[in-house]
């Protein structure tokens, strides 16, 4: 039975692999990062500059961890000097869709949202 | 003409409102919050003992940011003491649909992301 392996896939609890695969895609960088290695690879310095707000240390712990879990793949190429190139596994690509709806939903609702934002800030104001 | 607005839902730039929405949404709290939330209202104290790992500080901070962004709503009942229930608003509930798309990702694909780990750790210990 599963429920006897103990939390093979919880995203509630702490530890589970599902929360612990939650946590790493369940974050705005991957949702960005995912998004612009669905368009074409990418070089460090490409995505640095295209993701707003993400700092270099930032961008490679996130690229590392999305690495160690079989997500993007990091290829380097023998130039001088080096290229490196990211890009996304089938693992990877099999995020567009749920990272898509995300990104769409932020798009479709940001009038929405923000409506509601100024209208509880002037509501604390009052 | 929409390009002459600035930014009106670019998720890649800081400040942008679609980039704004996505960094409240794009969180594993709001994932795992508004996913309880969706199966029936809940009190502070059962979000806070339901969701593994979070702090009261950050569940009042989300549970806040929730609120002021139109997604969740708070009611206080005067009872003594006073209870305090959390529900999705109607734009919370339209949440639900690409949020259970990243849950049931975590979930389907834990195993295949737990041996990339593994077998990532193997490689750079040998």
């Amino acid at each position: 039975m599963d429920g006897d392996q103990g939390c093979p896939v919880s995203i509630y609890d702490v530890g589970c692999p599902g929360r612990l695969v939650l946590d790493r895609i369940g974050d705005r960088w991957t949702v960005l990062i995912v998004s612009m290695l669905n368009e074409r690879t990418h070089r460090f310095s490409e995505l640095r500059n295209a993701v707003g707000g993400i700092t270099p240390k930032v961008l490679t712990q996130t690229l590392r961890g999305l690495e160690r879990d079989g997500v993007v793949t990091r290829t380097v190429y023998a130039e001088v000097p080096p290229r490196v190139e990211y890009a996304l596994t089938d693992l990877g690509r099999s995020l567009i869709t749920p990272i898509t709806a995300i990104r769409e939903w932020a798009e479709a609702n940001a009038g929405q949202v923000m409506s509601a934002r100024a209208e509880s800030a002037a509501t604390h104001a009052g």
